[in-house]
């Protein structure tokens, strides 16, 4: 069997021969019809280039994994690594004449160890499938992104993803313990540690986690876990502008109290959420806070009057702790809904700064001039206790004058987080779409020691060439 | 002016005139002759090599810095950073020919900020001092090495340094959110960022924290800071063996209590202790257990009882929750006074093996093997609870037959601590005493990862060379 097809990287003839790879894998693992491999060309930033790839290759093992990173640098032939592509800024759409390389027969969780509460896993395992794992054994896998049902746990450790008890629990990056790698020379290695502490060396570890792919094919995961917590309050505060609740986010910052939860919805998200699925939820306001605090006992319980003090100094119109659980899983389920209820209104170019807790209001205030400015619909999400706003610009399908207005909305957002101290990617990573917004964030001499590392680690310049850093 | 000195690095003349960095600093901060730099040439390592530098730089602010490390670069002379020189790896030990550069006149607290919960401090701040500072504003710096009341942000952060706490609440680099750097090429810049979330590129932070001077000059810090904690509870326990006291500890772990501190001595620190200060302690048992324990209110008081059940279960000859807090504080002054109070029987060879919580009781019988087998005198303290061990090798003053056993003991250790899956430093730092064992720690793919990212951000190989990897 020859495979051959155009390539648009490395290899200098312009075609490259498949065969010499397919002879070094079990039949079946690599892909190479458009029809199959069209589902594998991008993840969710459906507004960042994609193009079909020349193969998706689907290994077993690790050590196929390297069989296919070692043919790649022989070819020089990029690889983009995937996990369920549901990211948001395309770290893994595909380049053409690139293989692309997906997780999915890789997830196993391979170890569960309760004494050094740390778990082993294949980097395909999704990530709401480990926490069910580990809370069999009375321990927890604290980082929660929304796309949990769905996201793996090497895509999270490609994105270092984030998620909403973040803001008192840490973002993936701090439950890493240990990965093993493919290099960009085609090594399959073993870096961090299993112990508690360790300081053998350089942080690997954190380096390769957050790098989307340009380092390292991540192929075994060791993550920390958690002993279960105690069971969450919930308070709610209705605010009659995005200000005001941002106002009531530095209050909560300011009162000392750290929530498990203190997420953000708009109006936008609210309606539209109610008009896709009937949960209930009154949404008579401009904005809602959902906070949640899990101290144990009396603890908890002193955290949410703290909280719900915070609101209402804040200036909320309506706040109260909730006294009914399947309420307030409700509002939670609101906010996780609110994505794709907004999805039914056209496309969704979607945003992801970071700013200090105290300009959370003067950032929710410059989003509604942003929003005014270039005649489009913004809609709120936000983990709003770390300061990690979602814009979300939505235009009407087909409507290509708006989408270009939504792009200047787009850079204007992030030319104004930047304004206030922020970053322009909080947890969804840079890949494409934060390309721009990188070299406008990092002075130059910091983007030439992330092209050095870069050239260190990848010397061929095979691992998802054009995301991140070029 | 003209100053010229022998250089053991780079220049191929041999030689080279300091007069034009004296030209570019203001008067006072070179230090030059012999009976000055001699107190900076090296840190608590007495057993790694060590020689004069050149001269010893004592800049105030970070321009001066940067002058330094340009006219390092500019004339092949090697920088070896140095904070409080408490280290005990060998990491500030100066080297023939180099600048060290002391970051004692910077030793500012710029910035404390309680909304977003963070400090800026320049490196030569005393950890102590730190904590002393944000404890004003009801903040906690958790971060506590033993060596907190002399110890300085800045070594803090080239060690990634632990300490008592970071059993429940992680180690420096968990805290530290950005960092102004002069890097190998004389850049001044910053990296990371002030907001809670960030993934703007790579995480240049973390790589940084504990790479030991090694890729660039660390000018300035930002850190994390928590709301201040509640108080805590203190729970002892008594052993009649060392291997009992490694089980209680295990037991703690399976009982899923995170304690604030799990610390463990044993008899011969006990009686060096009691030898020289009388702080009254009870010392007839062969290791004790000291647990802290801070949950809110009532939680915190199961949380006691939990361990205390963990340590009578694993056969504590005595356990009991201290009702008395000047005991309490006691029995953790005698955990600090016991390196000081060991060193007056004479030099100690400080181990800082970190091995799975499990395997604390092996590891320990491992040591006392060790012990007998090179007839050398080993004291224990640990930071039981996270598994890093502190072997403590005592040997007679001038007795050189002894230093050598004592150092088979110490490469034994090594040994032992990576069979039971552990690694060769915990909180210190490779240094100079644990390069053989990083080599036998790592494999030797992951050396080159080391040496291509040292080689990307310093490229002409001037700093702190000889450290960590080579």
């Amino acid at each position: 069997m020859t495979l051959t097809t155009p390539v648009a990287h490395g290899a200098e003839t312009g075609r490259v021969d498949l065969a010499s790879l397919v002879d070094q894998l079990p039949a079946g693992t690599l892909l190479t019809d458009p029809a199959s491999t069209a589902r594998y060309s991008h993840d969710e930033a459906e507004w960042a280039p994609w193009a079909l790839p020349l193969a998706v290759a689907r290994p077993a093992t690790s050590e196929q994994v390297r069989t296919i990173v070692r043919w790649c640098v022989a070819h020089e032939v990029p690889v983009v690594p995937r996990g369920a592509g549901t990211g948001l800024s395309g770290g893994a759409n595909s380049v053409s004449g690139g293989i692309v390389v997906s997780f999915e027969r890789m997830a196993a969780v391979t170890r569960i160890d309760p004494v050094e509460r740390l778990a082993v896993v294949q980097p395909g395992v999704v990530n709401d499938d480990l926490r069910a794992a580990v809370a069999e054994h009375g321990l927890w896998y604290p980082p929660d992104p929304a796309s949990s049902p769905w996201s793996t746990i090497g895509g999270n450790v490609a994105t270092n993803a984030g998620g909403v008890c973040c803001v008192k629990y840490g973002v993936t990056g701090d439950y890493v313990l240990a990965l093993e790698v493919v290099t960009g020379t085609g090594e399959l290695v073993r870096v961090g540690r299993e112990t508690a502490k360790g300081v053998a060396g350089y942080d690997l570890v954190s380096l390769l986690v957050g790098s989307e792919g340009t380092l390292g094919l991540v192929t075994e995961i060791t993550v920390r876990l958690r002993p279960a917590r105690p069971a969450e309050q919930t308070v709610v505060g209705f605010f009659d502008s995005l200000v005001a609740a941002g106002e009531a986010v530095a209050a909560v910052a300011r009162a000392g109290t750290v929530p498990s939860a203190l997420e953000l919805l708009d109006r936008h998200c609210l309606t539209a959420v109610n008009d896709w699925k009937d949960l209930g939820i009154e949404a008579d306001c401009e904005a809602i806070l959902l906070a949640r605090l899990d101290g144990p006992g009396a603890a908890g319980v002193a955290e949410a009057e703290a909280v719900l003090a915070a609101f209402e100094g804040a200036g909320a119109t309506f706040a109260a702790r909730s006294e009914d659980e399947s309420e307030a899983d409700a509002m939670f389920a609101a906010r996780r809904l609110a994505y794709p209820a907004l999805e039914r209104l056209g496309p969704v170019l979607t945003e992801d700064v970071c700013v200090p807790v105290g300009r959370v209001a003067a950032m929710l205030a410059a989003v509604q001039e942003i929003a005014r400015r270039h005649d489009v619909l913004i809609a709120n999400i936000a983990h709003a206790g770390d300061g990690n706003l979602h814009p979300l610009i939505i235009t009407p399908a087909g409507d290509d004058e708006a989408r270009v207005r939504a792009q200047h909305a787009f850079d204007d957002i992030i030319v104004e987080a930047l304004a206030c101290g922020g970053t322009v990617t909080g947890e969804h990573g840079v890949g494409l779409l934060k390309r721009a917004g990188l070299a406008a964030e990092l002075p130059l001499a910091v983007v030439e020691m992330h092209r050095a590392i870069r050239r260190a680690l990848d010397p061929h310049g095979v691992l998802n060439p054009g995301k991140v850093v070029t």
